[in-house]
């Protein structure tokens, strides 16, 4: 049978990852927000000093089957500092293709985040997630994730556009 | 009369900076969150590969007084990346002591970090704020940042102690 494995992202999974980063976006409502592109991708995950790391999740055939792998699912992640507990782990992304979730791919790609956070001295890793998005909330949570927003009243803030321009006087 | 003014952080600053990583803790009532040292903020902000960087604000004496600078608020912040529009700022922490706010020392490092995302090529920058702190979340948007829990319903979730090594294997 078929199973999943996660493994690094190399150069050539990011027409993949791009792909799936637009699945994303428009099952998140928010496609009109992707400015990046494949090129983008490559020049800033896979240079000299990358600015974010990936993991994919792809089936790998049955032994004998003759297809290739199949890239799934993604996630996207990097390096933050809290000045309450030092380096941590940011999960930006995390996708898993709609015909291929209900296996358990979503968790084991957070579990390898998991395993990389500790082995890198993390002791905490964070992400947002939509409120609407009951199934990514659920998974959460039964993997053991405190809303913070809801516990302590946290919110996400951002500057850009128009706005950031003023602010740095330009 | 005296000014003050916004410079990158050096790493004879960390006392103070570390002060008052306790003091904002303390404020925003999560003071037991706390668990990094001055040392731990030394090596992680000022080696040959920092985790963050670090802009304070500091009292500038009137020509012809003998005090020497006062280090009165900062800002942490660090690269985040999005899968959206590329490399991004994130402001980790923004604080002012309390007796000396409302001169607009809390905007200038605003407008710093603006200028520095700007300048790296960054097109946003995004941090988090607690619901209740009436104060800050007036300030940031009146200098026009959007409330993106409100708006789109971001919610922030960490995974963190037993959760992560649970997830991890170990």
């Amino acid at each position: 049978m078929a199973s999943a494995r996660i493994r690094e992202a190399r150069e050539g999974d990011c027409g993949h990852i791009m792909r799936m980063i637009r699945e994303l976006a428009e099952y998140e409502k928010l496609s009109h927000k992707v400015k990046i592109n494949e090129e983008a991708l490559r020049a800033d995950g896979f240079g000299e000093n990358p600015f974010f790391r990936c993991l994919v999740a792809e089936i790998v055939p049955a032994p004998g089957d003759q297809e290739a792998p199949r890239v799934v699912g993604y996630g996207v992640y990097y390096f933050i500092y809290s000045t309450w507990t030092g380096r941590n782990v940011y999960l930006e992304d995390i996708f898993v293709m709609p015909q291929y979730r209900g296996q358990g791919i979503g968790t084991k790609i957070i579990k390898k985040v998991a395993e990389v956070s500790l082995n890198e001295g993390c002791s905490q890793f964070r992400l947002a997630v939509l409120d609407w998005n009951e199934k990514a909330v659920g998974l959460y949570r039964s993997l053991g994730a405190q809303d913070l927003t809801a516990l302590e009243g946290w919110h996400c803030f951002g500057f850009e556009g128009e706005a950031m321009r003023a602010l740095a006087g330009q």
